[in-house]
């Protein structure tokens, strides 16, 4: 195990950092699986972003450059999307829009991983994934089962060092306690619920947020980590009224649009 | 500014289109974008009416001629999608199957406006659309926000008469008020909720009730009217009852199914 | 009309079976219509299983092999996704992974019904699907409204058994009452609530619920009743809270997580 020191995200961070994203309501662009596309735009119109779903090649290069931030989802991939997100990508890269990656079930198929190392290679501004998704990139393990982690966030912290370094990239590694690195420090964010686990697409959208907070911003970490401190508290908070995850996404969501600042402290 | 008079749509004939389409229960043919398919197929359903997204250009020529009404909507295109939609409009229209255009973003991007036109040339029965979009297609402005309007749709009623009368189609331009013409009279529905725009897929789910109340009527421009009342209504009530955006939708569906037609006096 | 008797099924086997599902917790690997990815996903979390929509034909056979069973859903297909239905399905049967098919709108179109009999061809361990869809299929109807049954369940039973013993697969017809059957016993599952049919996705998503049941079972036509059974009970818990078809989609899928085994006594 490597020495680091983990340090908790600061609650008036994540204050700041909320206040500022319903400020900026930044434009997402995003290209995401074919599962989630419902939950990541209703994620972000609850934050208080503005999402849009903008798939063709023929004009995703445009669009990026238009957009506060990208976010790239690799769940379920056809060549065609393939290709706009390599535009999206690339025009976002030019134009200064910070873009983040979801590699889903890396680890688990050669053709995806490969697809996916292919987009780490045009420099995502942020990674978030979960702790099985971050080892396999890293080299430090074998993937998950299917889409979902087999390993504890804990357990990926050295595996999320390696991958910032590596990239440049902000990791973040996400479960029971979130992990947020650029490779030098880390934060962490503890909190959330297991209900979680058990709606499709909380990750996914997840990584939409820390697209729509790491918009505009000057602290790309803690506008990360602040995107984490939020679904964490959403969570908790959702749990608290759910009976079961039917019930828990739809607390979700109003939670997500509910919490001001103030909440956090 | 136009010279025109604006009429507010009477409470009795939402109410009389509401049992209609109940009767009726239509069919509609659904091409819609990647994240709106369930809520679309959800609201129809609750309406009364019976969704079917028939998507391959194999069978959508086939399909739009079974159809009570057809519903296209252009939020994510892709090639093969954009196929099946004029081969479905081009069938609709030669079997007198009303068809609805939800031309999404228009005013954005070029390629974008290039195939709406290319589907407005089919004559649509009707268009429904926010101002921003409205006012780009009548060559009023330029587009919103990504898919969001920046305008109000008073702002666009000069706009919604110039695009009625250059399409023929009935042309509802829906935001806090909606404003629906067929290019001479204008009919408004008021009410609703501020709510209503933290929910995607609320807007693209009004086309194709648009679509279900066009469905065997005599009446289309009060039909396309009354399907924006029913929509208001309910947005009302569920706002009363809703915490939240993931609230309001469970309710915005529960009130769409659970309206009659006394509701609306 | 055929000589045959009708076993209830036995509410102690809808109770193993729910145990056992939960023990295993399957991976589901899911192909699967565009309108309900989301609810098919949610329903199997629900459940205690592991969804993944795994879609591309460069991945779907390898990920076919890995997976505890495999739900096949022809609602939107295209020539991509076919290319996936057909290359899993060979690797789950070459694997030993059973696999479920749900034949959407059989019986509507011919061009869809080719497709549909050549993954027939291809022996599915279970055929879910509504009287209208059973009955095109055993070649003793014309399909439904769309996507709707026109026909009751009961009205399928001799269809169901013909379909059973022509492809050897395990016959699933929803309606009021399902019907279970392998082409020699005949189980039914009654109960349930009218509102499922104002949800999309309940029957799509109870193919894809029939397929985690079968994963390492050795009573398959009893598995498959169970997860009929199940749902019957999730949408008679769901009925009897929910106000609408909204509200009854959330308290469904609360249900469907709620649920123990001993409830079904």
């Amino acid at each position: 195990m490597s020495n680091y020191s983990i340090t908790p995200l600061h609650p008036e961070t994540a204050a700041a950092h909320l206040f500022h994203v319903r400020q900026v309501a930044p434009l997402v662009h995003c290209i995401t699986n074919d599962v989630v596309q419902e939950i990541t735009a209703n994620v972000l119109l609850a934050v208080g972003a503005s999402p849009a779903m903008v798939v063709a090649p023929e004009e995703a290069s445009h669009f990026a450059a238009l957009a506060s931030a990208l976010s790239i989802n690799i769940g379920t991939p056809r060549q065609e999307t393939l290709q706009a997100m390599h535009l999206a990508v690339k025009s976002a890269v030019k134009n200064h829009v910070p873009w983040v990656l979801d590699p889903v079930a890396a680890g688990v198929i050669a053709w995806r991983d490969q697809m996916i190392n292919g987009l780490i290679a045009l420099n995502p501004t942020a990674i978030r994934a979960n702790a099985s998704e971050i080892k396999a990139l890293a080299g430090f393990g074998q993937g998950g089962k299917g889409v979902d982690s087999t390993d504890s966030s804990e357990s990926a912290i050295d595996a999320a060092l390696a991958l910032a370094r590596k990239t440049g990239a902000i990791v973040c590694v996400t479960g029971e306690t979130d992990y947020i690195t650029d490779g030098k420090e880390i934060l962490s964010v503890s909190g959330g619920s297991r209900k979680t686990t058990m709606v499709v697409g909380t990750g996914c959208s997840l990584s939409a947020m820390v697209a729509a907070f790491l918009a505009q911003t000057e602290h790309p970490l803690q506008a990360a980590a602040s995107a984490c401190a939020l679904a964490k508290l959403a969570a908790h908070q959702a749990a608290s009224v759910a009976s079961g995850p039917g019930s828990f996404k739809v607390a979700y969501i109003d939670a997500l649009n509910l919490i001001q600042a103030k909440d956090f402290y």
